[in-house]
C-alpha cells in the first residue's frame, strides 16, 4: 500500500482535497491533506451569505468564497455532495441548486476536477453503513481525522466527510470522475 | 439620433438590456437597446451546453457564455425569469437552478444589476394578459421590436420578452430592484 501511495505522490498535485457541503445560507468546506499516515484536516470553515441581500448577491458571496478557498489551497479535486432529495422541500432544493451552480462554476473556472458523491456513498464509505446516522458520520470523521472531539460546526464535519469519501475512493482507484449530467 | 439619445438620457449607461431565458441545455439571451423611438433587438442567441459533459462543465459553458455576452455588450441591467414552478418537474427545476446560479454569479461578478420577473409579469406587461399564450407573447415581441416575422428560436423570443419587460418596467419607474431572496 505504501508503494502504491508513493507512486501516487509522484505527481505535482497538492495532495489536498476540498470537500464542500453546499447551501445558499451556509456552505461548509474542509481541506483534507493526504499524508502517508492518515488524512489531516488542514482547514475548515463556513461561507455565509447575507440574508437580506438579493439572490444574485448571495450566490456571488458563496461562489467568491469558494473561489478564494480554491485560490489559496489549490486542491487537486473538489468533492461535493449530490442533491439527494428534491421532493422533501423543493424550494430549498432549488435555492441550494443556485448556490451549487455558482460553486461548480467557480471550481470549473479554476479547472479543478469535481467529483460528486451521494449521501449514501459518503455514509457507507465512512461508517460501513449507507444509512448511518448523523452522529455515526460525525464520529467517523472524528476518528479518521484523529481529532480529540467532534468536529463543529456540522457543516464543516459534513464537508470533511465528503472530502474523506473522495480521499478513500481515490485511494482505492474507484473511478468517480464519470460524467455526471444528473444531479 | 446618437446625439438625441445622449441628451435624452444624459447618463453614461449603455442603454442596453440583457434578457436571459435560463436553462442547463440551452440558455437564450437577447440584447435590447433603448432608443427614443422604440426598443431595438441588437443581438440574440442561444448558449448551449454539451450533453455528455459533466454538470460542472455544462454549468461552466453556460456561465462563461453569459460572461462573454456581458463583456461584449456591457448591458445596464440583466433581466432574468424567475423560476415559476418547482412542482411540475422538480428535477428540471433543480438542473435549471444550477444554470441560473452560474448565470447570476457571472452577472454579479461583472457588477451588473440583476432584476427578476415572473412569467405572469412578463406576459401581462407585453400582452396585457398575465395568462397569455406562448403565441401571444411571440407576437407581442415581434410587434414591440418591429420585426417582420416571429423571432426564432423560441429561447431568443423568450429572452427578448424578459428584456422588453424590464425595458417597459424601468421606463415607468417601477421599482424592480428589491431584494429578491426568494426565487
Amino acid at each position: 500500500m505504501g508503494m502504491a501511495l508513493g507512486n501516487a505522490f509522484d505527481r505535482p498535485e497538492s495532495s489536498l482535497y476540498l470537500g464542500i457541503d453546499p447551501g445558499l445560507n451556509r456552505t461548509g468546506y474542509a481541506i483534507i491533506r493526504r499524508t502517508p499516515q492518515r488524512p489531516l484536516l488542514v482547514e475548515g470553515g463556513v461561507i455565509k451569505s447575507t440574508k437580506d441581500k438579493t439572490l444574485a448577491e448571495r450566490v456571488l458571496e458563496i461562489g467568491q468564497g469558494i473561489s478564494e478557498v480554491i485560490a489559496e489551497f489549490e486542491p487537486e479535486a473538489v468533492a461535493i455532495e449530490q442533491i439527494f432529495s428534491m421532493t422533501r422541500n423543493p424550494k430549498t432544493a432549488v435555492l441550494m441548486a443556485h448556490a451549487r451552480g455558482a460553486i461548480l462554476f467557480a471550481a470549473a473556472q479554476a479547472a479543478i476536477p469535481i467529483v460528486h458523491y451521494t449521501p449514501r456513498q459518503i455514509k457507507k464509505l465512512l461508517s460501513g453503513n449507507g444509512a448511518a446516522s448523523k452522529e455515526q458520520v460525525q464520529h467517523a470523521v472524528q476518528r479518521e481525522l484523529g481529532l480529540k472531539k467532534i468536529l463543529e460546526p456540522n457543516d464543516v464535519a459534513d464537508a470533511s466527510a465528503i472530502a474523506l469519501c473522495h480521499y478513500y475512493s481515490s485511494r482505492v482507484d474507484i473511478n468517480v470522475s464519470q460524467p455526471c449530467p444528473v444531479i
